[in-house]
């Protein structure tokens, strides 16, 4: 390859795409709170990168805003076409390019079964912005890279704003703070080699994370998955230890994911040091006190616990983006991917 | 090791174990109904094997029984210690001890949330049986093996009892023919051998399914990382291309499981045949179509595609119980694991 990659230079972009993102939609709270009404209980419709911000948007929710929020199948509409009651439900379809034909079934049915519809995506005008009563679109520009990046962060934005919108106790000087924190992330690089080039010589690695941060530990996984053609397995905290632990070991490490405070930071230091003990290497991505109980580690950004995934995924999107030119693959056209994906 | 293991055992358990567990619970299945009542949807609360179970009870009630069936998080109860708005939901924990603190204490928090409570567990007079309105107990006797095989299917066969209290548009009488169908998998088993050597030498494989299938793939990806170490990733049709797709190549095989009827058996069928097109081997846990487009097969269940689950996951225990001796490991006794997991 000559030259930087779309995907570097799209993850540069996330804090222009970020500004205006929550530019254009911390004003659009409110029409979130009109649509969500009486309804009692969130539902997001999404595959893929869009799923992974949709695992945030669950905890977000669930965490702050006092509601259930669950995901979806979308092959019971898709393939089943089964009639379920959603009265009560707001439906919350994500698709970055709005195209997915699967996701705009899915929005369709789920309004056909009584539920409010809500969709967030990049594509204004797309059909499934036309489908949904209210549509969040992101400000993320286009991306040429097939591995999602700013798309995915403005995601998990425009879901900080539904948050809000949906009455979480939760600071929107906070959400405005987080293009400024990650400008500093990207003006301040953290040396990747050392973590690259434990990577390199690996087939596998396990992903985890705890709560809201488990979101971000998905993405990463599929990154990793999606450009570097890893076995990248991404796990929560408790899963990982219902069975997957017996996986890491000298030739299998871990990434580990955590915000810097809040009720998951403990758990995930006592991981890492359960991963080195058992002989792994353990590569964190967060604050000091887990940096602390890492083999090696790469810093993520000072804010809150419940916008850290908006941070914690720009170092390992940067760790992707460069174990994959190291293994001689190029980061923007995976093979067998396309950018957008239809799921026949 | 000398001698069989506990595991293969435990898998020619089945049978018995399961006839055990319909006689019990099928009479009770208007117990379910009963707690029911007037909620409109299902939460599971569930980890590893169990929360696979859960898969397959969110896809059977939500395509058969027409209620939103969904899967909690139980760190928004135990570590972000959320009050959420539960009534009209019946919340179904499933622990196979009944003893893991976290399930218990997440479905504790459900019910004070207002949800209606129900256990699955093998543990008559557990934590979790105590904890719930009702309590459907399975029969699976004593397990031995940490890597749980009879303790998966019968949590199967109960949620089918649910989903048939529930009200689901199925026949009780299919369900009591599972037992024979498994005793006839087991009475002619396939060779293993083509398969055990095919996956000795990879470290990684991708574990597929769609729908009620699906189910089955994650647990038979989860079986892999345990007892062989493997890297083992268990994705959904559609999500395994929305990315992991490119995961795919001449080192890392996919492992396909399918009912031999229904509505996701083409996709499946497609999906070998993308597999093998991008150089990839594909193995086949299911009917002749499925078997037709995969570079080897094991012959899945004749059962129908509500009930396949029970049925598939059958020759996946076998290959994961044979791969793992064939490794030299012993599959009873997986490193780093313990039978009752607690999650700090």
């Amino acid at each position: 390859m000559s030259g930087p990659t779309h995907m570097l230079a799209e993850i540069g972009e996330q804090p222009a795409a970020l500004r205006a993102t929550i530019d254009a939609l911390l004003p659009r709270a409110a029409d979130a709170a009109a649509l969500a009404g009486d309804t009692r209980q969130v539902l997001f419709i999404a595959r893929g990168t869009s799923d992974n911000a949709a695992v945030y948007g669950s905890y977000l929710i669930q965490a702050h805003a006092g509601r259930l929020a669950t995901l979806a199948s979308p092959s019971i509409a898709t393939a089943y076409r089964s009639r379920i009651d959603l009265s009560g439900v707001l439906a919350v379809a994500l698709s970055q390019s709005g195209r997915t034909e699967e996701i705009v079934e899915t929005l369709t049915w789920a309004g056909e079964c009584g539920a409010r519809t809500l969709a967030i995506t990049n594509g204004a005008g797309s059909p499934l912005a036309e489908t949904a009563e209210v549509a969040f679109v992101t400000q993320a520009g286009q991306e040429r890279a097939v591995p999602a990046t700013k798309t995915f962060t403005t995601q998990l934005a425009a879901l900080a704003v539904l948050a809000i919108g949906l009455g979480a106790d939760l600071d929107p000087g906070e959400l405005r703070q987080v293009p400024d924190e990650i400008d500093a992330l990207l003006a301040a690089p953290a040396d990747l080699d050392p973590v690259v080039e434990g990577l390199a010589g690996v087939q596998g690695v396990v992903v985890s994370g705890r709560g809201m941060a488990y979101a971000a530990a998905l993405e990463l996984a599929l990154k990793l998955k999606e450009a570097c053609y890893l076995h990248a397995m991404g796990l929560s905290y408790a899963d990982l230890l219902h069975g997957p632990i017996a996986v890491v070991d000298a030739r299998t490490p871990a990434i580990l994911l955590a915000a810097d405070s809040g009720p998951t930071l403990d758990g995930t230091v006592s991981l890492a040091r359960r991963v080195t003990g058992a002989g792994a290497q353990a590569y964190g991505i967060g604050g000091d006190r887990l940096a602390a109980a890492c083999t090696d580690a790469l810093p993520g950004p000072r804010l809150p616990e419940w916008l850290a995934p908006l941070g914690l995924i720009v170092p390992g999107q940067l760790l992707t983006e460069a174990l994959a030119r190291r293994l001689g693959l190029d980061p923007d056209r995976p093979r067998g991917l396309n950018k957008v994906t239809q799921t026949a």
